[in-house]
């Protein structure tokens, strides 16, 4: 399913053109026109002829073309009409379409059921449909605007996909008012068919763009998602911007989008093992533009700053935020408040000469010997003369730096209205990552769980298939000799939530306390004891080891999402724990290890005795397999695991299929 | 001191004054002029006779006034002629003067003795000198402009004081730009007489203005500005922008201001216990102005949110970052794509008839029907009627809502870039607190240590004055019942670190482990054991209770700042501290004790024990007495403090005098 004709197709068919200037199918038309379209344009409309100085065709099989697939129709009608043109499309072998109508999934249960029907539809004939419920795209490469939102004249080396129009409108007046040119602007719409994993897929491959940024609300296949942006990240970053990251959030994005996204600590798992580039906020965002646009970004990157300035106290809050963005200063070089542009080109000519990679930030405020403009065209002449080095600018103040601000920026420097926007932006970028994927070495086993909870001793077993150690665990009662102290375990169905329900009888010291516990355990709960799923267990207790939570939930979008914690009141107090999709091997789980807060402990800091931590890595090895290969467990949990320090043994484990 | 005067003089005298429009001085003088002040004014030119159409005077002694103390002198000549002048200030009776003139402390050696000159006759013949260094000053409300630098016609409620000069140039062109003014404009220079403290409380009793915003490179007497912004801060808030919060811009802020200033995070509690809004970057101060400037805005404030909106993109988004910030969403109403300004005014009316105080955000991006200019017209109109009610403004886009948004602006409604910013700045105001302050009950004691490192057991003692309780502690080898295991310390001041040197020995189990250890350290360490200061102590070896570290450190401006943290691993790993003024009543103590990260730890979280949190609080208040009372000791700590179900115990003690 190439995209090639969508995006650069010979000709554009109008379904819903109209001498109206009014409608938006003419806008549409009309923007089409406007951008320098070279192809051909056809105009449908049941009634007129000649549309804006076009010949109209009644109908998209009165086209005079052989060759439909080449051709892109967009349709601007009212959706109950929308059906009936696509199988027309289908039948005639046009693939391309634009669907920019609305009245579908986002709007009633009625308009859910069309989507389905178009879905359909779509797939039977094998169909790329943009939309509905969406503004179209632009391409400013080849000049189709094929939306009807406005565009300038220009091109540029960024692609922008919004899955929200509004969104998308606003930032289109936002840029145009910015003379900021993007590649392409895509507004995914309802994602019926196409949704941002085909276009990554498109994009990826288009050299004239340098950088690709999603406005997201849910994403529907994380799996694939994950797979294409790590791949599209060797080349180009791709910044996200992902609505409904916040439980709040996420209720307003369901029932505004009726999109059943993934939860948003998967969603987050999954953007960073993509090494895409997570932002938070439309600020964030187009913070990171003027970066995005530059020519190899990449390779003028560097974590460590100088700063040149004629203003301390500026310099003073510059070296604060990269301090508190963890970056490095390597030296502030004061100017003074009487320097002109001659001493600012002194400064910065000596730096530029010297082998280091250090980002440069200019910062300059208004004072009585300042010369803005001569200051701009130093920094103009010297970036031009250095295009390896990043150098980036805030020139604080009002009227009397204004027109200094806007010949950078026209020269495409990055000037920021304050220096910490520049060093977060700068930051922000250092987020992207290579990173490998696509490894899946876990494949999905035959010997599923047939229960909804599944039994206890048989999840030790299951334990033992993948060489997790675990606490010896005996049903109580059976033959065995007991080293004391014991725990006695009620599990179940019905004891899901040990500690709830006084089911963890610790400290038992001989045979004698043991069996009085059993007694007067089965006396309190004779009813729910009766059922066969519910019985005792005896364990030995475990003095020593640090405990650790460790265990899976199954993302509809993301697939298999691992969790790892300190175990009891620490993790709770200090949020220790981290997050991660289940692909880990053995490199992969002990960097995980590494990274997370409670490492330190792991690591024996302070002259502490150390843990395993190979051992550990081990078992989350085996966690991510077993997550992979049993697809019908739907949530695990080891808790606690008990890391030694030489091995690791799980004391207790739950299921839910 | 009042500085009536100075802000309100019946005459300004320009030192400096020049036919010459290049002179600073001719500028101050022309700005003044043109400010609209209606006081007379003496150009002061050692040839000139006539400057600027006005009479001018040989010196200030020429002046035909009788009230030399009602007039304001602007000195701005160069640094080695200022003294005479400041002197003939000083014998004249003349009192309040504004130092324009750079050439001091924070050019050279010879400039800092220059400006130490300057203080003593400030001091002698109490005069209120703003600078030197300085723009001068603008008091908008008295129209009186006596700076070099531009400043608007209007006037305003807020008073900006800066430490930098060329920050507070940049940021009065920035507002000139923005149509946005001031009340006062005070440019604070190198503070040798005038401080932020003297400002303070002069603009505390100020009715015109609604809140005081400080940029500042140091304080200079923290324990006074504590003080007074508590007192304020009762009445308006004060917004304060620190540099040099981090390690790296506190040693740029040193040499480029050459101010001793207290270390950050002293500052930093300093600034939490006096109830200022501490704001970390420029963007963050800019964005509280729109708040700021409003009527009664206190009462405005919820940290609640309802939302109206066109785009639900955007209050997903939103909803995010009011997550983010813990503030709550109540609701979010969208109006849909297609609403103009009626479907807005519904809305908002229908929110603002509810008795609640929600906070209303008002989102809207340009749609085919959204009416920007309209709907402005509906908010402005509503936020006039309501006045008791926070509506926060963000029309996200560019030319499409320009005019939409400058009109709110010009009605002075708080509109933002994006919606994160408006609730960004809600939280941050929402810092704005009522606190008390000035209670001291601590007053210096007569009994000082007079060596550097203080002897280990009369530490001991002195916690027992305390009424701290202790772990025993005997002298190794005095006659006592010992119950073991015992713990063998060395101290001393060549044991100042006792982990260093193996200083601790721990675990010994009867008398004879005791004596071999001991035997065995004496012969390890001969040459520092012949001092008399080295000895072993014995103590009991504690095994239970939760180990805290709890401690003070004297800042040079803030007086004792306490530590207290969770003690060993954990404090590391979690950074499980909290730095707060030792002030500390039991009230407070307690509420400290609440704001702990490991409060949960403490107070028995998930139905493990807890542990004795009044005691704790009796202990820090303890502390907070020592510290206050024995001004000697510059660092204490006890490290660990056995903090028990009942009761706590000091087993280690360190101090530097």
């Amino acid at each position: 399913m190439s995209l090639d004709y969508f995006f650069k197709p010979l000709g554009v068919a109008i379904v819903g053109a109209s001498s109206d200037k009014s409608k938006i199918g003419r806008q549409v038309l009309d923007n089409i026109s406007a951008s320098g379209y070279r192809g051909k344009l056809y105009p449908i409309n049941l009634k007129e002829t000649k549309i804006a100085n076009l010949r109209a065709f009644s109908s998209l099989e009165n086209i005079p073309t052989r060759n439909f697939a080449s051709i892109l129709v967009v349709i601007a009608i009212p959706a109950q009409f929308v059906m009936s043109e696509i199988e027309k499309c289908g039948k005639l072998g046009l693939k391309n379409i634009v669907i920019i109508s609305a009245g579908f999934k986002e709007s009633s249960a009625d308009g859910a059921i069309l989507e389905k029907e178009l879905v359909e539809v779509a797939n039977k004939y094998k169909l790329n449909i943009l939309g509905p419920n969406c503004l179209g795209f632009i391409n400013n490469i080849n000049r189709l605007n094929a939306s009807f939102a406005a565009s300038g004249s220009g091109t540029g080396r960024i692609a922008l996909l919004s899955q929200s129009g509004a969104i998308g409108s606003a930032v289109l007046d936002w840029l145009k008012d910015k003379n900021f040119n993007l590649g392409y602007f895509i507004s995914l719409g309802n994602k019926a068919s196409l949704d941002e994993n085909d276009f990554l897929e498109y994009l990826a491959n288009d050299k004239n763009i340098s950088a690709i940024i999603l406005y997201l609300e849910d994403i529907k296949n994380g799996r694939k998602f994950m797979e294409l942006v790590s791949r599209v990240s060797s080349k180009k970053p791709v910044v996200v911007l992902k609505a409904g990251m916040s439980e709040r959030g996420e209720q307003i994005a369901k029932s505004h989008t009726g999109a059943m996204a993934g939860a948003s600590a998967a969603v987050k798992a999954g953007l960073e093992r993509s090494g895409a580039i997570m932002v938070e906020s439309l600020e964030e965002l187009f913070n990171l533009l003027p970066l995005l646009q530059m020519e190899s970004m990449r390779e003028r990157l560097s974590n460590t700053f100088q700063i040149v300035t004629n203003a301390g106290g500026l310099a003073v809050l510059s070296a604060d935020e990269i301090s508190k963005q963890e970056l490095f200063l390597r030296n502030s070089i004061d100017v003074l408040g009487d320097a002109d542009a001659i001493k600012y080109e002194l400064a910065l000519r000596n730096l530029l000469s010297q082998k280091s990679k250090d980002n440069i930030l200019i910062l300059l405020t208004p004072q009585t010997s300042t010369k803005p403009l001569e200051t701009a065209a130093v920094i103009i002449k010297l970036s031009k003369k250095y295009p390896k080095r990043l150098i980036v600018i805030s020139f604080l103040g009002g009227a009397a730096v204004y027109e200094a601000k806007e010949i950078m920026k026209h020269a495409k420097l990055p000037v920021y209205a304050y220096p910490e926007l520049a060093i977060r932006a700068i930051n922000k970028l250092s987020d992207w990552k290579d990173v490998s994927f696509g490894v899946q070495p876990y494949k999905e086993r035959l010997d599923k769980f047939g229960k909804t909870e599944v039994d206890y001793l048989a999840l030790f077993s299951l334990l033992k298939k993948y060489k997790i150690n675990t606490v010896k665990t005996i049903r109580y009662g059976t033959e065995a000799t007991l080293t004391y102290p014991v725990v006695l375990k009620a599990v179940g169905p019905d004891f899901m939530h040990k500690t709830d329900k006084g089911a963890i009888m610790l400290g038992l010291d001989n045979q004698l306390s043991l069996e009085k516990a059993a007694a007067s355990f089965y006396s309190q709960n004779k009813k729910i004891m009766q059922k066969e799923e519910n019985y005792l267990v005896v364990q030995p207790q475990i003095s020593s080891g640090l405990e650790l939570i460790l265990g899976f939930k199954r993302d509809v979008s993301f697939g298999p999402v691992l969790l790892v914690g300190l175990g009891g009141i620490y993790a709770e107090t200090f949020k220790a724990i981290k997050i991660v999709i289940a692909d880990l091997d053995k490199a992969r789980a002990l960097a995980l290890i590494q990274s997370l807060s409670f490492f330190p402990i792991l690591n024996g800091a302070r002259g502490k005795k150390s843990y395993d931590i190979n051992s550990l890595a081990d078992v989350i090895v085996a966690i991510s397999r077993l997550a992979n290969e049993h697809a019908e467990i739907k949530e695990f949990d080891i808790n606690p695991l008990f890391l030694k320090e030489k091995g690791a043994l799980a004391a207790d484990v739950r299921a839910i299929i």
